[in-house]
C-alpha cells in the first residue's frame, strides 16, 4: 500500500522543529561530524556530537532524539552506542541507526547487525546496507533471492518486519516502509552522491523530526522530503559538489513553504 | 570600568599576526578541527592540530600559543590537555581554554573545572559555560543568585578573579573582563549561531592574538573584534549558514583596515 | 633528466578514474577526512575512510589503492597503518605515504620513518617533510649539506633511491622523481596554502590515479597536474580561502579537457 503525507503536514512538522529546536544527540563518524552538525543547525535543530562512554548516557537523558552512525567505527564507539541506546530506551527517546558500509567487512556487519537488533525507531541506509541487514535479520526467508529494482524495497520491508523499525532506503528514489505501508519520495538530485556524508546528514535530519513527531513513519517521510527538496534546490544553483554542499545548508535554512510545495514529489506506489 | 582599544591598535595586532604567522597548537574537538584550522590560516596564523599524549609536549615547545577545547571530550584527550598545559607553563607559552558544554554532564563539568584551575591566560565560553565554571570556582559567593541579562558578565568577573584568567563571554554582545576592566564588543551577527563551531574558531583566533601580544586582555578584545567584524561582513553576503561559513573565511583573509574601522563597535560600559 | 607526460595522456588517466571509480582506502587525519573524501568524490573516485585495526585489513582487500596519512597521529593509528600496509603488499595494492609534519616531533619522525621503510609506491610531502625522511633514509650521504632551492629536489632524489618509492615534493613547483627521472609541474596557486589539508587532498588524488595506473611515476605526475590545474581554476574565482576550497571541489568535478590542456605547465628540467 502506497501512502503519502500532505505537503502541508510535512511543512507543519518542519515548523515544529524550527520552533522547538530539539537537542539531537549524534554518535557519528569523524568524516561527517561537521556537516551533520551544520545540517541540523541549518534546519533549526540543536546538534550535540558526543561519543565518550564517560558521558553518552548523561547526554541522551538531555536529548529529544539519538542518532547512531557507524561510519568510522572503532571499538569504544560500539560500546558508546550500546550505552546510549540502552539509555534512550530507558528515557523513552527515539533513536535512528545509520548502518554505514554494513556489508563491507565482518566487523562492520557484526556491529550493524547487533545495533539493528536493539530496537531502533528508524533505520536509514542505501540499498546494499539495507540488504545486508535484511539478510542477517531475515535469514532463510527469501532475501537472497531478491534481485533487480525491487530488491532494496523488499529488503526494507523484511527488515522493518523483523526489527519493528521504520526502514528508509535512500537512492534515486527514497522508500520508507514500516513493513506494510510504503511511501516513495522522488526528490533529490544525482549530484548529491558526489558529496560525502549527505546520507548521514539525511539520517540526522530524520533524527530531528523524530524528536518532535512520535509517529516514526511520518517523521521519516517528512524528513526525507524536506532533505530531498533542499538538495534539489541546491543542485540547481551548484556548479559542482563544492557549491552543492554550501547551497544545501543554505536551502535547509532558507527554504520557503511555497518552494517546498511546488517541488515535493511522491511516486505512485 | 569600561575600556575600549582603538581600532588602530587592534589593526596593528592583526598585522603582527599576519607578519609573524605564529604557530598555534590546538587540542580541539573533532567537529571543528577543519574549520578551526581554516580560520587560523585565513587570519594569517599557522595552525597545528595535534592531540596525542605521545607528542603534545614536544609540540607545545614549538608553538607560540596553545588552544585547549573540550568539545568532543574523551579520557586520553584530558590527559593530553593536562600534559600540554604543564608544558605551556614550563616554556611560558600562553594558553586559552574553551569549556564547550561545560555544564551538560558531570564528566564535562569536572574536566572543564579541572582545566580552569590550571591557570589559563584566557577562558572563552558562552553564558552558560562561563556560569558553570564560575559556580564551581566561586561557590557560595553569590553566583547562584545571579539572573537576567547581567548574569553572564557577573559570572565572568567572578571567574576572572578566581582563576586569574581574562574571561570572554560571547553572545549577541561579547564581554571581555579581567575581573576589574570590562570591554563589550557589539559586532557579529545572529546567523553565526547557525554554523557549528564558530565559538571554537573565535577561541582559536584569540589564541593567535595571544601568540603575538603578551597582554591577554588586549589580545582577547582585539581577536573578538576582528572575528565579529569578519562575521558581520560575511553575514551580509550570505544566503544562509552554508555561504556564511565560506564568506567568513574569505573575510578573515581579505578584510581591509577601512572595513574594520567602519564596523568596529564597542558598547558603552 | 627532465620528463613530461603529454596533456592527452594525463587526461586519459583522469577519464579512466572517472569511469572505473576506484575504491581508495584512506587512513588519514581527523582534520581533513571530510575534504579528502570530497576531493576524491569530486574527481570521480570512491573514497573510504576506515581506520580501526579491527577492519583495515579487510578494507584494503576491497580497495584499489591505500592512502596513509599521519596528520593527527596516535598509537592505534600507527598500528592500523602497519596492518593495512602489510595487507596492501599481500594483495598487490599500491599505497602512498603522506608524512605530515614528519620533522616536528620525535614521535612523528619515528612513525614517518618506519612507514617510509615499508615500501610505499609513492611518498608525497612538502620540502621539509621530504628532507626529514631523506636525512633518516640516507644518513651520512650528503643530505645534511643540501641547501637553497635545490634542497627539496635533491632530498627527494635521495629518498626515492633509498626507498624505491616515487617521491613527490610539492610547493610553488611540484617535483616528481623516481631517483633518476624528474618532472616539474608549475601549476597551482599561492592561495592554496591558506586552506588546510590541500596537500593531503593531493596525496589522496595521487592514490586515485595509482588505483588505475600501475606506473607510479606517471600516476603521480598526472594527479598533481590535475590537482594543480583545478587549484588554479579555483583560485581565479575565489575571494579568499573559503571560496577557494568550494571552487576547488567544483573544478575537480567540472574541469574540461580544453581547460586542462590550456593551463598545464611543466617546467624545463
Amino acid at each position: 500500500m502506497a501512502t503519502a503525507m500532505s505537503a502541508n503536514a510535512i511543512w507543519t512538522l518542519l515548523t515544529t522543529v524550527r520552533e522547538k529546536q530539539p537537542l539531537v544527540h549524534n554518535i557519528t563518524n569523524f568524516v561527517v561530524m561537521n556537516n551533520t552538525a551544520n545540517a541540523l543547525l541549518a534546519l533549526g535543530a540543536s546538534p550535540a556530537m558526543v561519543h565518550s562512554c564517560d558521558e553518552v548516557e548523561d547526554f541522551v537523558a538531555l536529548s529529544q532524539a539519538l542518532v547512531v552512525n557507524i561510519g568510522t567505527l572503532y571499538s569504544e564507539q560500539i560500546a558508546a552506542c550500546k550505552l546510549a541506546v540502552a539509555k534512550a530506551h530507558g528515557v523513552g527517546a527515539p533513536w535512528i541507526l545509520d548502518p554505514v558500509g554494513a556489508g563491507a567487512t565482518p566487523y562492520r556487519r557484526a556491529a550493524a547487525g547487533a545495533l539493528a537488533r536493539l530496537g531502533p525507531s528508524v533505520i536509514r541506509g542505501n540499498g546494499s546496507e539495507i540488504l545486508t541487514l535484511a539478510q542477517q535479520a531475515g535469514e532463510g526467508r527469501g532475501v537472497d533471492s531478491l534481485h533487480g529494482s525491487e530488491t532494496a524495497l523488499e529488503a526494507a520491508r523484511i527488515l522493518a518486519r523483523e526489527t519493528g523499525a521504520v526502514v528508509a532506503v535512500t537512492g534515486a528514489v527514497d522508500y520508507v516502509t514500516d513493513g506494510a505501508r510504503v511511501t516513495a519520495i522522488a526528490n533529490g538530485h544525482p549530484l548529491m552522491t558526489r558529496v560525502t556524508g549527505l546520507g548521514c546528514s539525511a539520517t540526522a535530519v530524520i533524527g530531528a523530526f523524530l524528536a518532535v513527531e512520535p509517529d516514526a513513519f511520518a517523521a521519516t517521510v517528512a524528513a526525507l522530503a524536506v532533505f530531498g527538496v533542499a538538495g534539489e534546490i541546491a543542485a540547481e544553483q551548484a556548479i559542482g559538489p563544492g557549491s552543492l554542499q554550501v547551497a544545501l545548508l543554505d536551502a535547509l535554512y532558507a527554504m520557503t513553504q511555497s518552494q517546498f510545495e511546488q517541488r515535493l514529489k511522491f511516486e505512485k506506489g
